[in-house]
This record gives C-alpha cells, sequence and structure tokens, in this order.
C-alpha cells in the first residue's frame, strides 16, 4: 500500500472483496463478440446490490415529482404504448479497472465489461409529455427496485439525469424480443443510447422530475472521475471509444494466451462510442508501435458496436495484438490507460498475447 | 510462497491469472438460489477453452470405438428419438477452492459454482445398445469441439467415465425447454445425474467405447484430488452434499456483508448431494457452534437441489450463520475444508456475515 491514494492498492493481487464482486458479475467471454447481438447470459453483468424478486402481476412505474399530472403505469400500460426496438452497447463505467496501476478497489474488471442487445419497450418521451413537467425541470431520476448498503448508506440504487438526455431514453420490457431476465432487470428498465451502463437503471419502479440536480449517492458520489481524493470529480457520462478482438487460435486455460499457426490469419472484432459512430479501427501486431487500417463492417445501429475484419500473416513467435477505435468526433482510444481514483472509464488499446507455432 | 505447495500461494490475493478466470466464468449470484429452476444467464459456467462456434445443420454425434456398428447422428436424428427431461443439480468441482490455504491456482470459486436446470434430450443407454458395444468395453470417452492448451498439451476437452455411470447419462439438447445456449453447449452435452460438472461434456461430437482406462489430461492429470505433488491421486467423481442460502437481507457493495432488521427472518436455502437425496438441513446462527434443524420442501427429483426454511429471530449484533446438508448415504458437510492440491471438492459448511440493526 506504499502511498497508494486510498481506496486502491499498488502492486497487490485482488482482495477477497473484489474477488466476491468478480464472483457475481461477469464479463462477455471475448470469443462471443462474434455475435453481432449478444446471447442471453453472456452480456456482461454488473449488479450493485441484489437481483430483486419482483411480480410483474403487481409492478407499477410512478412518474412523478415537479409535475403536472403524476401518472401511474401498470407493465400492461406500458405494453399497449407504442413499441420501439433498437440494438445498443453497454458498457460498464469500470470496464478497465483492474488494468490501472495503483488499482481502485471494486469491481476487477479487465476489458470484457460489455455486450449488444436488442432492447425493446417505449418511448420515455411522450410518457413524460403526459406528465407536464415543471418548466424549472433540470433532471429526471430513476429510482429502481434493488436495495444495499453503499459508501455508509442505506439505499436503493437511483440516478438522475440531465433532461434533454433523459428524453432520449427507451422504457425497456424485452430484450432480443423477450421479457427481460431477472438479472437485466425484469420487468422494466431505463436504457440511454451511448451513455455508460450505470445510467440504464434496471428493476424501475419510479421517475421523479427533478427542479435542482439531484445530490444522492450514485450522482454525487459515485460514478465521478477523480483525479485525487477531496476533489470535486467529474460525473461519468458517455462511453469512450473501444475496439475489442475476438482472440484467434485456441487459449491456455490459465494464462488465456492465444496459440496461432503461423501464416494467414483474419482477426475479427468490434469498436463502439458513446461520441459517435466509429469511423476508423487500426490493428497492431507489434505491440502498438505501428497500427494498420482494418476494414469495417457496415453499422448494425447508430449506438451500436461496428464489427472490423483485419488479415494478418502471423510470423513464427511471440506477439502483442491490439486493436484501437477512433470515433466521428475525433476520440481515439490512449496506449496508456487514463487514470482516476474510482477507475472510471479506461479505454486504453486492448493487448492479447499470442504465440505463433510452439 | 512461503514453502506453499506447487501450483497453489499461500497469504497472498488473487492473481492476474486466476482474474482473467474469473472474469469468464462466473457463479450463481446467490439471491438467485430463490428460484427453484435457475433462469437463463444465472446458472455456473465453467469454460476450460473457448465457447466454440458450431453450425447445428452440419453437425454430427459419432459413436465409434470398441463397437461393431459405429453410428453417426445428426441433431435432427437425435431429436427424432425418446425425449426425457429432468431437473438436475449441476456444481463445479472446483467450488469452494478460493476458501482454501494455501490455495489452489486455477478458477478462483468461493462457494457459488452451482445452478439447477431441466435439461432434455435422449437417453445414452439405447443408443449405445445399437452400436453394440464390445464385452471387454470398461469406459465411454466423450469429446468436445473446443480446443485449448492445458497442462502443456494441446488438445480437446475430453473426459471419460465408466461404462455403468455413462449408461445413465443423458445426451442433452435443450437446457429449461429451449436449445442449449452457446455456452452450455450447444448443441449437444452429456449430462450425468449426481457426478460434478466436469463430467457433463458440452460440444459433444465424439463417444468412443474403450476397452482401456482413458490415459488423457482429464482424468489422468487434472480432476484428481491430490493430497501431495507426486502422489496418483483419487479421481473426482460425485458431488459431495452442501447446502447454500439465499443471503438474507440486503448486502453492502463491496463486503457483500448482509443487513437485516433485528427480528424474526425467515431463512430460506437449497441443499443437494450427488450420495443421494437430501436428508436433513440444519442451520446455525453462532458461527457453527451449535446447529437446529430446518425444515425441508418436497424433493424437486432425485438429481435435483431440495429446497429448506428456517425460521430465525435475529437479535441485535453481528452474527455468522450457516446451513449443512446431510445426504441419506449418511455425508454431512464439514466445517473445515478438505484440503487438496487441486482444491476440487470442497464443501465446507457456508459462513454468511450478518448486521442486524446498525
Amino acid at each position: 500500500m506504499e502511498g497508494a491514494p486510498a481506496g486502491t492498492v499498488a502492486g497487490e493481487g485482488i482482495t477477497a472483496e473484489e474477488l466476491r464482486l468478480a464472483a457475481r458479475n461477469h464479463g462477455l467471454p471475448l470469443e462471443a463478440l462474434r455475435h453481432e447481438i449478444t446471447p442471453p447470459g453472456l452480456h456482461y453483468l454488473l449488479i450493485h446490490y441484489d437481483i430483486p424478486a419482483v411480480d410483474a402481476a403487481t409492478f407499477v412505474l410512478e412518474v412523478g415529482g415537479a409535475v403536472e399530472q403524476p401518472l401511474t403505469l401498470s407493465l400492461d400500460d406500458l405494453r399497449a404504448r407504442e413499441r420501439v426496438a433498437e440494438p445498443l452497447t453497454f458498457e460498464c463505467a469500470g470496464n478497465g479497472r483492474a488494468l490501472l496501476e495503483p488499482r481502485p478497489v471494486s469491481q476487477p474488471w479487465l476489458t470484457e465489461a460489455v455486450g449488444t442487445a436488442e432492447w425493446g419497450g417505449t418511448l420515455l418521451r411522450p410518457l413524460l409529455e403526459e406528465a407536464r413537467p415543471s418548466a424549472d425541470a433540470v433532471e429526471l431520476l430513476f429510482s429502481a427496485l434493488d436495495r444495499g448498503v453503499e459508501g455508509g448508506v442505506q439505499q436503493t440504487y437511483e440516478r438522475a439525469l440531465p433532461i434533454a438526455e433523459a428524453e432520449r431514453a427507451l422504457l425497456a420490457y424485452e430484450m432480443n424480443g423477450q421479457p427481460l431476465l431477472p438479472q437485466h432487470g425484469f420487468p422494466l428498465r431505463v436504457v440511454v443510447p451511448g451513455w455508460y451502463g450505470m445510467t440504464n437503471v434496471k428493476w424501475l419502479t419510479r421517475i421523479t422530475v427533478l427542479e435542482e440536480p439531484f445530490t444522492g449517492y450514485q450522482n454525487a458520489v459515485g460514478y465521478r472521475m477523480y483525479k485525487a481524493d477531496g476533489t470535486p470529480g467529474e460525473p461519468v457520462t458517455r462511453m469512450l471509444p473501444r475496439s475489442l478482438m475476438v482472440p484467434p487460435g485456441v487459449p491456455e486455460f490459465m494464462t488465456r494466451e492465444r496459440h496461432v499457426e503461423p501464416g494467414p490469419v483474419t482477426l475479427v472484432g468490434r469498436a463502439w462510442s458513446g461520441y459517435g459512430s466509429i469511423e476508423r479501427v487500426e490493428v497492431s501486431t507489434d505491440d502498438g508501435a505501428t497500427f494498420d487500417a482494418a476494414g469495417l463492417d457496415p453499422p448494425l445501429g447508430p449506438h451500436a458496436w461496428r464489427g472490423w475484419r483485419f488479415d494478418w500473416d502471423a510470423p513464427p513467435g511471440k506477439h502483442v495484438i491490439s486493436s484501437r477505435a477512433t470515433d466521428g468526433a475525433g476520440n481515439t482510444q490512449p496506449l496508456e490507460p487514463p487514470w482516476n481514483l474510482k477507475g472510471y472509464a479506461n479505454n486504453a488499446v486492448e493487448r492479447i498475447q499470442v504465440v505463433a507455432g510452439s
């Protein structure tokens, strides 16, 4: 712990507490990047407290706070409204955390906290208009049914969003054409295109229109980028660009080092950003020294990952291979991890160990 | 590493290699024990190599080796045979490994590597009879489509089973009435009631009748209980009894310590064994000093977990609570972990930290 900031560790193995989280939450096994839409059970999961047991028959969503017409809607009421569906890529804000040094102690993600589903439901905006929000409304607060203790405070999971962003949200009751699974928010969650996953509040039961910014835990304390303890920090918002590849060849059980035959190898992967479409993906086969352009697949949707392909002639020997994404807003992945106290938004370029030949 | 046996660590945090496995594989979030049949995506997963991409249209199962009539069956051929379905509880042989000291370095399970599904398919026995095995047959070898490197050997995952045990197996193409998910062995796996999970070979493509015991990696090197390095070890076989409870109250985010109101708390959980039906479950609320009998639910099936219930009047303060199962063969869970070099079959009684009141 030699001088590492509070809440972080330097040069140490994963703690028992981090392991407890890693045993519950899970990432996308990277070979599942082969699927354009992530199959059930392979999408990443990050659950702060416990998965609540919710009775769909008695479930209601309330819309209240600074509105003229509070609303109470059953699941049937929501299903009776216009249905829309869209493929959306979600990524946990903590993705990449366990690759930081010193390492912030929380869910210890490597790079795999991602997934893409077709989320189906009804748009929030027309529903909000029916509630007639106050002209002074600044944020919407999304409150859930899961409860726990965090930062010493017993709380339900709830997060607020600026009203202009919240108006783009979907109230989702379906994932890939099926009712939500318990772990993905059954029966209802909010999904917000382009933002990190903490925004997509699961087990949603209340939307509150606020005339002052929310000061609760998940906005004011958690999910902020702090350069150092005691500073106010900046809120975590949209996903920075990232590309990941289907690891080529076959893995070694423990190390996950990849084994390929020397010669032609087609590398494939997917890239995404919350700041706009993916405009460029490059591949390095020399540990980031040089990069060459990959071919891009047609877009899957404006807020979903984009496939890419790159032909590599693997020479015998050991290699570190990487892919790097650039989005339409000009953001490019860094080679070195950007550090902050809670370990958010580390979108440093992946590094995959490959052995060609024996 | 002070004197810890090769392949284990003493008094150290989880290594980068263990974390890589923990990020891919995942357990049952323990609150999901509330479900008699585990929903998709919540069943535990342990995958040695990568999830292979299998084309169901061209997939075949071959039955060969020491048989008079080798068989080749498509998925349609298998589906045309008599269908049976049964709820079966699976548990990883490495469950409990990360609670051992010194700790064997592999997938670092705590206690949550379990799940119950209704597996549907066709029985192996009549199919095997059609192949007319040699009178000298001793084992069946189940070979899969996933490949990797383990113990320095590039291999497909394959495991052999004594023929009397193998004849009880189901060739499963459905899980909870749906085609297998990719991560659970699509399109076909073998399932063997009562044995630890490594037996239930996923992505099954070949069954070979053997007249001599199999000497491949997963039987002769892996999945053996070694008291020390260099000893021959004993094979890992059936699941020892274990009980787990739905953790009461609400969790603290990092520690997963439970917070309940003082007063009446109904504890519920599930218990299983590969050696026979669950005959007794007891609960301790004083860290294992004393145990009292829980009430048992009716059995779900001969090879599935059994629900139980226990009323606790929680006094204010900190508690360690546990449940303990005993099976019809007289096996009872130990309070102290049984140790072996690879960390298999640690069925020591669970210990859940609970705070009643603030």
